[in-house]
């Protein structure tokens, strides 16, 4: 299993996953637009915009290789001059509805001429109303994922994601979290094809879980004042992602493809000053966004 | 002239800003936070929101003080411990009208118990459209003012802002720029007196200079278009707050007030995949957004 292995695979994923997601849309179609990178590699930027419930979203897959930047070599502390690989999809998805939540999913492989490599990723749910039933059965089916693989990975993954999508400045989880893991490596019980296997099954999931909340939240009834509250908790998916989300910043800072970087970032979003919900839903919903919240059994 | 002193002058600054920026809006007033920070010290926060010429603005005083953060001995290279003192005034204005200009002003003085202080500051520009006479008048007024206090500061200053004021993600000035300083200390030939007269002048010059705009540009016709292409320029200035500000990301990273911060965030911003203008107006300014321009001379 080499990397243009893996790389295929995570095309076909790309596809299938856009395919799903414009059936169950029905009338967003996505845009693709092929670009190069400098140093070697591109990627298959897609992107869907004014759907029937999905608003803005994008299925991004890239490829990219050459030069390891110096970020990377000092953060391994590695002081040879190595070349490295990385593949990935990453996905964000903003529907019209604000019923429906805005959800995130980021599958990734990385390797260097010195022979390292690990697997990456994470799929979180950012809802603008947090449903607790919606956040059980979105965790339920992640745990079911994790479980197949290793009886620790859920409440080790569940437990990272608590961690990354917080916002320190405001002490709030960035929704209802998810699973997140980053460098996970053969180990003398684990194989490199076993990891690649939960990877896989993570991008898998995502189809069912997103459709799932598409088909049943896009009918919810809205008007002016949820559309209001969907715009503030946006802004707040903006600020982890340009402020806290390291993928988001590590491509910026190193000349990535600016575009489909900051194709995460919502169509329009609403700050004021200080805030303070007087709506009971609100309330509840800032309440919520903590880490270390039992989802699965409420 | 010692910490108490700059202090008291700079709420002063606060005050008279404040005063004639409610005077020429004729409708919007600043409502006041006090605020205390843990670790020593607080602040003013200035909000104007739902103005007649300003949708959201902030003019924040603050003086904090306390044990140094480890970030910023590491940054001077400093291994003793000791103390610090900073205190300014923080100003950005996000008006309604799409031909008023965004400005932003700072002016901030910073010590520490060993001994060492500095000034810094600044002031800049981000028009929506791109006017050049209004961006000769604004360069006008600032080289004004620096030349008042030194020959080589304008030119030195206005190209700290150009590479200050940058968003390198997407290699564009974020306005037509204007003056940057920091750590000015005094020197065999300038006290710091001197330096302080400097950045009073640039601190006065900040009513004069947005009330200008304010009258002459507010009264302008705008419609639908426009205010969707201000949308557009306003994620340009999240993007370069969020990711680019050393103060912001300095701020948030250091448990600072989030609310007071990001006060320099706008009331509603937009975001469309890989937008290209076909407006004239709209190209125009981008062309315009480069550094190095001889505002001045034209």
């Amino acid at each position: 299993m080499d990397k243009s292995f893996i790389k295929t695979y995570l095309q076909g994923i790309q596809n299938q996953i856009c395919q799903a997601l414009e059936v169950t849309d029905g009338l967003g179609r996505f845009k693709e637009d092929l670009w190069q990178r400098e140093g070697g590699g591109g990627g298959r930027t897609r992107v869907i915009e004014h759907g029937a419930i999905i608003e803005r979203g994008c299925v991004n897959f890239s490829e990219v290789f050459g030069k390891t930047p110096e970020k990377v070599l000092k953060d391994l502390r590695i002081e040879e001059d190595v070349n490295f690989y990385a593949t990935g999809v990453s996905i964000v998805m903003h529907p019209n509805n604000p019923m429906v939540p805005i959800i995130h999913m980021n599958v990734r492989y990385f390797e260097m001429s010195n022979g390292i490599y690990w697997f990456g990723g994470g799929i979180d749910l950012t809802p603008h109303y947090i449903d607790k039933e919606d956040a059980c059965y979105f965790h339920q089916q992640l745990k079911k994922v994790c479980d197949r693989h290793h009886s620790s990975y859920y409440l080790t993954f569940k437990k990272w994601a608590d961690n990354y999508f917080f916002l320190k400045h405001r002490e709030e989880t960035r929704g209802v979290g998810g699973i997140f893991f980053d460098r996970l490596y053969e180990t003398d019980t684990i194989s490199k094809e076993q990891r690649f296997e939960f990877v896989k099954d993570v991008a898998h999931t995502f189809t069912p879980i997103y459709t799932h909340f598409m088909k049943k939240n896009s009918v919810l009834p809205y008007g002016e004042k949820e559309k209001s509250w969907q715009l503030f908790r946006r802004s707040r998916y903006i600020e982890f992602n340009l402020i806290w989300d390291i993928g988001t910043r590590f491509g910026l800072e190193t000349n990535g493809r600016a575009e489909s970087i900051l194709m995460s970032m919502p169509p329009l979003a609403k700050w004021a000053y200080d805030y303070q919900p007087a709506d009971a839903r609100e309330q509840e919903t800032l309440a919520l966004l903590k880490k270390e919240i039992d989802w699965v059994n409420g």
